[in-house]
């Protein structure tokens, strides 16, 4: 690895309070992983001056930091004018970004507020980073050294992650990626994610992980998700080709993607291959299936439409799903499923469309079908429609994604097996 | 607030490679809030020995020291023994806890292994906490002063936040509010969160926040979100009860909620209580409206059925809208915006429907309707129907947020003035 120490440094009181979750030390650590840095410290201070001495403890401590927060324009920021304080720099106007804030006001329809002027000052030496989805744009202060104080390479990035995340991969990683490529004798590791589906972080260690982990050159990870797991090896690029038909060949069909790929980037992209097109037909998901679909760019080429059928007369009226079969099996069951995957088939006119029906609770469960229960269906024209059950008592929230995965997951398989 | 100083210790290199994300921090800041403390720092270092460094560091600043992680039976767990030689403590047996790893071991059918032994050792002094969910139990520390070195009260615990959480209510939580009782004089802060939708967090600050904070002994604080910002007041509870209606005043019908409600569990609840029925039809957001009033417990009461009409087709077989309609003004145009709502209201008999379409990006856009470009629309029984164009060029999630956000929002205003 590089011999270049990275340090994070977030600020902003609602995270301490825990109104706001932090991202950026995950976020930070996936991304310069590949690059060849590792994170050996992270530290969260509230705004104000506290900043200053986690500032000057950090100096004296890392080759790279990065600090993330207190570059808005409201009083609570001032990442910007301590730095600059603590470097002996002077603020000055940088009239390019000022006319970028400006500009950004205009398109998005906000007046432009005297304050923002703040945003636009850039201590002496520093390189202005552009923020394309807000008005504060981050800072790059290379390291000074033999001066009477060395200081780290330092970035200020804003807080919200829809702003820094664009602006890191713009920005930061790539002059990282100069930095370590300027040191000699850097071990260029290779970091490799097969992401899992229907097994168990356990499951995979116990089938993969520990007789990898006897080898000392490999460095084996995990980190589990709803219904997904991440599976990291860490090794020179060599190492990792050597072992990748044993991963290949134990997780079969159980791997999602090798890399970036979310499961319905797969499905929005097998989808795409087959030439064929999707219908929803959600009760318990509420939407959520369609909206993942519908993350992904282009998916317009594939999805056709989506019933969210919450109510019993919904899923009659648009599925044509008979109510005598509701009031006889219930909402949820196998019955039902079936009839609203096959009445989104008939519908939409697509090739293939996915159901899903059950308690999601906290109410409604009962001895019978407690919380937790879910049918899905998955119909393909031409096929017989494929149903199964599953039980997944969690929160609200996580059997939503469980549930969604589950549904998306059959329909990746269907379509592996028939690609062209 | 109380006197006590709280810092907490993350230890873990799966944080700093971000294969997971910390959940201790929010966790204990929304806890420990409204005991009277405020956490002032927080670092994660990766296991191993730079955990020694950052213990002792937190030494010399803290009252109380919360560490989690690295009491596993695996090598590379050593926050237990390197607590106990920085304290000059020696660890013990506990016969008791040894009894307790074995008995959960056969309760959940793992097999006991002679390293867990280490599980059950507790420096001299240390009140052991029992795990009711996991083999590491945590320990309890108390602080001692006088000698030649001073320590916090030192708590460790599991990494597990389902080992964790638990724990810490029934022992942690406990004996820091006693801990703080004991205390004279402290000031008894409450925190007050006000979400507020369409202002940016630089209206806020100059209509409110610059002149609530001339008042020394008000903590004023923003966070901002895709469309929504929280406007966060710290202090005892007279004064913020003198303040609210000066901000109640400045926001108006900007407000969704003081404290912890989303905009979409105050639409269902505004829902709920004007006997009102919800009906939705997505295009650009294709399911997360949908998905967000789904999210809420209790949604099936109001929430019908949603349509997701992607396709045009799908815009005129399930909807009614003419397709003249959408070959003449296109499917992102005030006509067709209007006919998808009228046409969920009348399809699905709800009282009101939204409806959305629009150009999420990346590719869709044109000179004439460039990406970002959205009309929205609220159908209302014996009512006019609103719409509404927005410019939001953004990336496509912020998109789908910012127009689910925006759609909400009508709706929540147009309940808020019909409410009995």
């Amino acid at each position: 690895m590089s011999a270049l120490r990275v340090e994070i440094l977030n600020t902003g009181s609602e995270l301490l309070l825990g109104s706001v979750r932090d991202a950026h030390l995950s976020w930070f650590g996936k991304e310069l992983f590949p690059l060849g840095f590792r994170i050996f410290r992270q530290t969260t201070v509230p705004d104000g001056t506290a900043i200053r001495d986690a500032l000057l403890e950090a100096f004296g401590r890392t080759d790279v930091l990065i600090v993330t927060g207190g570059l808005g324009p409201t009083t609570d920021d001032i990442t910007r004018e301590l730095v600059a304080e603590l470097l002996g720099r002077r603020l000055q106007n940088h009239p390019e970004t000022l006319a970028r804030i400006q500009e950004f006001c205009r398109k998005r329809g906000f007046a432009f507020q005297p304050r923002m002027e703040r945003q636009a000052m850039a201590p002496e030496g520093a390189k202005v980073l552009p923020n394309e989805y807000g008005t504060a744009p981050g800072l790059y202060l290379p390291a000074t050294a033999g001066t009477s104080r060395s200081t780290p390479h330092i970035f200020l990035l804003p807080g919200p992650p829809r702003e820094m995340q664009p602006m890191a991969r713009v920005h930061v990683l790539p002059t990282l990626k100069e930095l370590t490529e300027q040191l000699p004798g850097t071990v260029r590791n290779e970091c490799r994610i097969y992401r899992i589906v229907g097994m168990g972080e356990s499951m995979v260690e116990s089938m993969l992980g520990l007789e990898l982990s006897k080898r000392g050159d490999l460095e084996v990870g995990y980190c589990a998700r709803p219904n997904e797991v991440d599976f990291r090896l860490i090794a020179p690029k060599e190492l990792l080709d050597e072992v990748e038909p044993l991963v290949l060949a134990a997780v079969g069909d159980h791997l999602i993607s090798e890399g970036e790929e979310s499961m319905e980037d797969v499905v929005v992209n097998l989808l795409k291959k087959s030439g064929a097109t999707l219908a929803t037909a959600e009760s318990c998901t509420g939407g959520l299936l369609a909206n993942r679909i519908t993350n992904v760019p282009g998916a317009s080429a594939v999805f056709l439409e989506g019933f969210v059928t919450y109510s019993n007369d919904s899923k009659s009226a648009l599925l044509g799903v008979p109510s005598e079969m509701i009031s006889t099996h219930g909402a949820v069951s196998e019955a039902v499923v079936k009839a609203m995957a096959e009445g989104a088939l008939r519908q939409s006119g697509a090739t293939h469309a996915l159901a899903t029906t059950g308690i999601a609770g906290p109410d409604g469960g009962s001895a019978e079908k407690p919380v937790g229960t879910v049918w899905m269906a998955l119909a393909a024209k031409g096929h017989e429609t494929e149903v199964w059950m599953e039980s997944i008592p969690t929160d609200r929230l996580t059997f939503k994604q469980r549930v969604s995965q589950s549904a998306l997951d059959r329909l990746r398989k269907r379509l592996k097996r028939s690609a062209p």
